[in-house]
């Protein structure tokens, strides 16, 4: 189903210069640059990390993607002669010219990016990326990265709710394109959705772009637009045994008649109530597409049409040796009408002698949410494939996962943000990251350090201090049985230094990674909190510098004299 | 600030091609387009509908938006080759290679779309586009009007409440990109939310595309970028009197670090606590950009050093003849600090003398929803421009409207969907859509009638049935004083004929329809519902379809003999 993976990488690379170019961003940023640019600031070095504050959904864990996009347009950032014109327009009268010829040879070969990999199981507080380089550049970064990375770990993270709501066995398609924020915003979902835990996706273009199993067959607009069985044409299909190439056609419309009334008499529907048009379409579709015959049947009533039309043309095509789908229920109570419809086809399926009919399959798509899914387990229903949209794709619940974008060292030495909101407080410096694993490989813990401090030893107990509770939770004592760094260089020099991976192979590390994540931190509700805590040497960089002090480490010195 | 409009449009219309291309759509719409070719119905004559359900938010009333990308997309909708043989790769095997050829060929000149204008205030049920055309073409257009349309909506609804709550006279600044649903949401937003209300955005490819003015000077980061005041570079600053342009510059260090002493003691505010590297990035933002003075003041704590650091420098600008615009508020009590920012400028002004204190501007920007715009209304503040952006653009009230395409003719014969849930039921056949005005001017009641019946009348009684409450209600007759016809062409033969506006232009609109809406329907909370009625006409046929009569008007007959 995928198309060719060179193709597909130039597209999206072209898709990620088109739809993120450079002045998709704050005006802000420019003016700093400016300032930056204007004092001969701009090629300090400087680091900025970004993180979120508190995982979505309530839950215990985010997963973090779109560093794939973050990577692409890092590497094609740069500004053409209409962008610094219209830059020039805008920005105040008077600004120096030299700006916008600095402006026109920008780009990212002096950037590194360090960042945890993608679809990486994270927590909150712990930077996922650190992107250091030219202060001017990296600030004119910000919104973009922040832009990529934000929506696409929400709605991941999201998908991976559904998937645990739903347990391993049930198909999940995500069908959200047409409620998506935007049309890109509907690209990202079924992109990041699918990598979080999604099947299927009705969604043609991110097929081709990322080589997702695409899903669909009919809207109720197709039903409804036949009136009566004349609009059948062609009237007849051949049998499907390979064999015979040349089997003469059979007339499906009285096929299928002959089969209404038996059906109609065996399930005791009355036949008053069935709709021709309805019956027209199931046969033109079942003509057109004989192996990939599943229906919307609710367009009129499941138990007084949609279900015996169904049924006859199934019944039908099973006689001509092909095998039909399945169903699909898009309103009403779809538990109690998925067990209604398994009945019937168990009772055709007995009746009638067609095992075919004991294998079809039940979509259920009906403004789905992470709530409804969970009620699958606890209602008796027979529903194998659920398609999710609204909730999915503009994660109702949170509408946004609130990534920011500090600054934490300029020319080495550690700054932070201090604010009127302890939350809103930055952990100043660059920081070395890592994961401890206890015994049985689950993580437990996230560490921050400095970068010079040498990493935590297998086995060796390490003091260190929980964030959150005002980060001024008491100090604890761990010791890991492993340890991994959970960032590594992905871009420096203006190049991608780690291969991209696919949609596929990124949802994949997804689902073995969250089987490694403790249950009391994946519950939906009420989990246990992860630890992530602050090496010692990094809780005293912290202190001194909010404190202000006069020290060779202080981010803003107190001004002693004036 | 606007860039030449010729530029933007083509810009714009680049823009739409590359964020909506045909694929981006569901799967279903291309194996419905082939059952439909496959069966020779293609071509015939189809009618679609484009409505929501409900207004959004709980509101009375929403914006339609998204037009003029609907427009471009169809001006430019065909497939490529590339596409062609994607589609070929994921449509079923055997699926018949005319329907390729088929594909390669289509366009949208056969296709006529019939819609109330850009920014047209509209409520839910009333068919707010018409699309019209070859059954099969209209059926692939769906996907892609519903993800245009609904965010665009919703997001300029919801720039709307905010603007409704906010009065008229705070300037409101959008700066969501950050937060949005991807980038292409981030601009949606700020397109929208500008033609719902909003003055200003701070994202950049926004004004460059469409015209709207930008904003935005300096975060956090920039201010904890400085240390000390030996990063201060130049120091001097030449005065603003324009008549001597070879006036000498002064040193604005000294000069502000005279300015601290004095404002310190006006206000009581010890210097210990004031961060150098704070005012040292003021400092050195007031010396590039002496003209846009407006900091960020709370990265370290108002009171204790933003304020006053500040004011230093302000008043130093004001010394070299320049005016400073203002500060911005990012964190805490913004209520609170806006009265002691006030008060503090006030101080200055009259103890200084210097009048540019009086009309400082204080910018808030901490999460601000719809509610906590209307706490400004409620709580002493001296807030005058708000920026919004989480909340604004991702909708979190309702991050999705909820629109629906649905057919309701074909070949001239009216089309429902009954479904099992009445909500989901559709009003069949073509129609005419009027609004009907009170002698003042108010929109009191909007009409759906069969397009063959003559219009209301003015000063004539009509008999109508009232929508909502199980599309059941007794029947209502009025009478109205003007008469205005909802919808106009805007698209037929592959040519938009209807001038595109500009966003200024179709926000000058918004405004003033808004203005001529009852205060009732504009009610934040619990609203007065406004009414939407069908003909007695249009009535006789919901009834007749729904029945499935097997008479010329039936949607879908019911099947007499099996």
């Amino acid at each position: 189903m995928a198309a060719p993976i060179s193709q597909t990488c130039a597209a999206v690379e072209r898709s990620i210069r088109e739809r993120v170019p450079p002045l998709l961003t704050d005006l802000y940023q420019f003016t700093m640059a400016y300032a930056y640019w204007r004092s001969g600031r701009h090629n300090e070095p400087a680091v900025f990390e970004l993180f979120f504050r508190s995982n979505p959904f309530g839950g215990g864990f985010s997963l973090f993607s779109g560093l794939h996009d973050c990577l692409l347009f890092m590497r094609s950032f740069h500004f053409t002669e209409e962008d610094v014109e219209y830059l020039r327009s805008v920005l105040p009268p008077g600004s120096d010219p030299g700006f916008f010829s600095f402006l026109r040879e920008l780009d990212c070969s002096g950037v590194t990016l360090r960042s945890v990999p993608e679809g990486t199981v994270v927590f909150a507080r712990v930077p996922l990326m650190e992107v250091s380089g030219p202060l001017a550049v990296v600030q004119l970064l910000e919104t973009s990265l922040l832009c990529l990375v934000n929506y696409a770990s929400l709605v991941c993270s999201n998908a991976a709710r559904f998937r645990l709501a739903a347990g391993s066995r049930r198909k999940l398609l995500e069908m959200g394109l047409r409620r998506a924020q935007g049309p890109d915003g509907g690209l990202t979902a079924s992109r990041y959705t699918h990598i979080g835990g999604f099947d299927l996706t009705s969604n043609v273009l991110a097929g081709y772009l990322f080589g997702i199993p695409v899903a669909g067959t009919m809207a109720h607009s197709y039903v409804t637009s036949f009136c009566s069985l004349e609009e059948v044409w062609p009237q007849s299909l051949a049998p499907a045994n390979g064999d015979c190439d040349s089997a003469d056609p059979v007339d499906l419309v009285s096929l299928s008649r002959g089969w209404l009334g038996r059906v109609c008499e065996l399930l005791g529907v009355e036949p008053s109530g069935i709709r021709e048009g309805e019956l027209a379409a199931f046969l033109s579709y079942a003509i057109a597409y004989p192996r990939n015959f599943l229906p919307v049947i609710d367009s009129y009533s499941v138990g007084s049409s949609g279900l015996v039309n169904f049924c006859a043309v199934a019944l039908s095509l099973c006689e001509l040796q092909y095998k039909p789908l399945g169903v699909r229920l898009d309103s009403g109570d779809l538990c109690r009408q998925s067990v209604e419809v398994r009945r019937a086809f168990r009772a055709c399926s007995d009746h009638f002698s067609i095992p075919a009919f004991q294998s079809l399959v039940i979509v259920g798509t009906n403004n789905i949410s992470e709530h409804s899914i969970q009620e699958l387990n606890e209602k008796e229903n027979e529903i194998d494939v659920v398609g999710v949209g609204t909730h999915l794709v503009t994660c109702t619940r949170q509408p946004s996962l609130g990534c920011v974008y500090k600054l934490v060292e300029v020319r080495g030495s550690p700054r932070m943000k201090v604010s009127e909101d302890p939350e809103k407080s930055t952990m100043p410096g660059s920081k070395a990251v890592y994961r401890l694993l206890d015994s049985q490989g689950h993580p437990f813990l996230d560490l921050l350090c400095l970068c010079e401090e040498s990493p935590p030893q297998v086995g060796v107990a390490i003091r260190c201090h929980p964030l959150g509770q005002g980060q001024e939770a008491g100090a604890v004592t761990v010791t890991p049985a492993q340890v991994a760094s959970l960032r590594q260089d992905v871009f420096t020099q203006g190049q991608i230094t780690h291969p991209l991976r696919s949609a596929a192979e990124v949802r994949e590390s997804v689902q073995s990674a969250l089987r490694t994540l403790l249950p009391q931190h994946k519950r939906l509700q009420d989990p246990e909190a992860y630890t992530v805590a602050v090496s010692e040497k990094l809780y005293t960089v912290f202190t001194e510098v909010r404190r202000g002090d006069a020290s060779n480490r202080n981010g803003s010195k107190i001004l002693l004299a004036i």
